[in-house]
């Protein structure tokens, strides 16, 4: 079978999203670090995203198929509106395979997240 | 020594902003965790309010006067509208000294954000 086409160009959903800023503690952000990193957090500020996140990166393998993560007590279109937030926001990867869209929580973008809330070290 | 009962009655600014949840990464969040963390996360998802918060954390002493902050590009109204915001949201605290009124940042919010997204440890 010739379904090599199919393998995913595995490019960042949006530069938007690259590990921007040094932590908030360090030194006053410009407005284009403020702009990128408030996407970010953004995101998060919302309770159902925030649910839905959660739900994706709790699961097994970091990985969850909407039909795992549909317990929120929303309606199936909020549920994918709440997921595209998510993947603007570079916070979630998806995959389709067979009748399921897969999402994956993106490591990299989490972990600039924690470092941007990372307490400065004390003064040299 | 019968010093028991002083002992730490360590409250929160604000039962809202009370460190409050797992990692993301640990289980799937409950509605009421995430309108804790989602309202810490929301204070930040904005750019003004952001640069703000940056230039608080990163000031001298972690501690800022609104007249060293208001270099943002809004107006002084603006600048006490997001001010007002991240106090509500626990991220900062003011105090009235003088003519001024000064914010710090609290470290304790912080550092509840930065849990919520510390990566799970490999399952054990």
């Amino acid at each position: 079978m010739s379904n090599t086409k199919v393998l995913p160009l595995v490019e960042p959903e949006s530069d938007a999203v690259a590990p921007c800023c040094p932590p908030l503690t360090e030194r006053p952000f410009t407005a284009e670090e403020a702009e990128t990193a408030a996407r970010m957090f953004k995101a998060l500020g919302d309770p159902v995203r925030l649910r839905l996140f959660s739900a994706v990166a709790s699961h097994e393998d970091g990985e969850a198929c909407v039909c795992d993560i549909s317990d929120v007590g929303v309606s199936q279109p909020t549920v994918s509106h709440h997921l595209k937030k998510l993947k603007e926001a570079g916070l979630l990867t998806s995959e389709r395979r067979g009748t399921w869209v897969y999402y994956r929580v993106e490591p990299s973008v989490l972990a600039a997240m924690g470092r941007l809330l990372a307490m400065a070290p004390a003064a040299a």
